[in-house]
């Protein structure tokens, strides 16, 4: 097996670094990766930001009620952006533009650049011995994160990564068999036998793991999760800005 | 530099490959590493569709006006994937998920899953000497490749990828600077002159490369491209597969 595939197989998220610092050539290293990911018709749809301001840090750990947001190497937030194609456009270019700017189509255009930019970042990073978290949690309070980094409109804030040493290597969580998530030419509809299969995997995994032991299973965490209605704000929030609203 | 970098740093989009097959171990540790990328709140909410059947692909590759979505060594589809976690869901539990899932935020949990376990297969084929496409052209008619798959609801084709061995290796497409691209701390909202910069090193890329060769910049590109309405149709079609409603 190649190295590249060990690293793609090794991941785990980190949540916990040393004080080991990153330098300045391993971010540059980490961004210029993500920008080599593909982008869809060239568009470079997304802004990586990094944020080094501890006071801006410890708003983003209280956003997210994550600690290691503030304790980490590096932070990014990576962003849709629509906002640099219209740097030039004229008043009446700009009308024109909207209809895109506005649609579904390039909600998920611009999230699915930024998304791409942000795996290679991940293996990027993970490739160098760092470790990586995603950080989703900053949603939780969008609009407090788009003020905070002064986000013009057709710029949005998806997700937060950190990055740094590991400071100990967790167990790997299992995923789905490939069976439960590949399917040839149409859709498998029943995925009770999968699902089964996966629920008795986790339940060992849960029961074993060396910390934050519980019995659980994948889809009893997901029927619970999704019980209780979650960052129902992020439309209003996803419209202000100027994308989804046509 | 590691080897993991050399092949995030050296990737071009393949669209044409020679008549050398790809082995199911090849196929099958594409969707491992795929599957091994992070994924919000442990979810996993996508589904890797393989497309097999020669008619299915000419069909895609009708749709997307491309032919080398017919020929290739293999053809996925990536579609965000809220279905399963209903499977064992009473029609309580249903009812109560649904506010979930018809938000802005799992359409972008959904998307964003999709694409990071996406660029990992990208990598993943890469590392293995193998090429590879992004195919966005799927939703050029979605509500097709939608039929086509039989997908069920809260499942929606984002876009394809196509892999094969590389007929040859194009140049690289440039990309914005770091400066044009990465902000500290607060966005920077005068981007003229990176986009100058950038724009200048886009015309002679145009200008002296092997195949295409035209007189354009990027800004020039981006302002065609934005200036009609595309895929309208994305919108409607998101919201009648239960996403995206609220």
């Amino acid at each position: 097996m190649n190295e590249t595939l060990q690293t793609l197989l090794n991941h785990r998220s980190i949540r916990a670094f040393t004080d080991e610092k990153v330098t300045d050539e391993q971010i540059f290293a980490i961004i210029e990766a993500a920008q080599m990911a593909s982008t869809s018709s060239y568009m470079q749809a997304y802004t990586i930001m990094g944020v080094t301001d501890e006071d801006k840090k410890a708003q983003l750990a209280r956003i997210t009620g994550q600690d290691y947001v503030q304790h980490n190497a590096h932070l990014f937030i990576f962003c849709a952006d629509l906002y640099r194609h219209q740097q030039k456009a004229t008043k009446e270019q700009k009308d024109n533009m909207l209809a895109n700017l506005e649609n579904t189509e390039h909600l998920l255009v611009s999230s699915i650049d930024a998304a791409l930019a942000a795996q290679n970042a991940a293996i990027a990073a993970e490739s160098m011995g760092l470790g990586m978290c995603f950080i989703g949690s900053i949603r939780n309070n969008i609009q407090q994160v788009d003020s905070l980094l002064s986000l013009p409109s057709h710029v949005i804030p998806l997700f937060g990564m950190v990055i740094g040493y590991p400071e100990k290597q967790p167990e790997q969580k299992p995923r789905l068999s490939r069976e439960g998530i590949y399917f040839e030419n149409e859709y498998k509809q029943d995925q009770t036998t999968e699902l089964e299969a996966f629920d008795d995997t986790i339940r060992e995994y849960y029961k074993h793991r060396s910390q934050n032991n519980r019995k659980d299973s994948w889809t009893e965490q997901m029927l619970r999760r999704f019980q209780k209605p979650m960052r129902m704000d992020v439309s209003e929030f996803v419209q202000s800005k100027g994308f989804n609203k046509r």
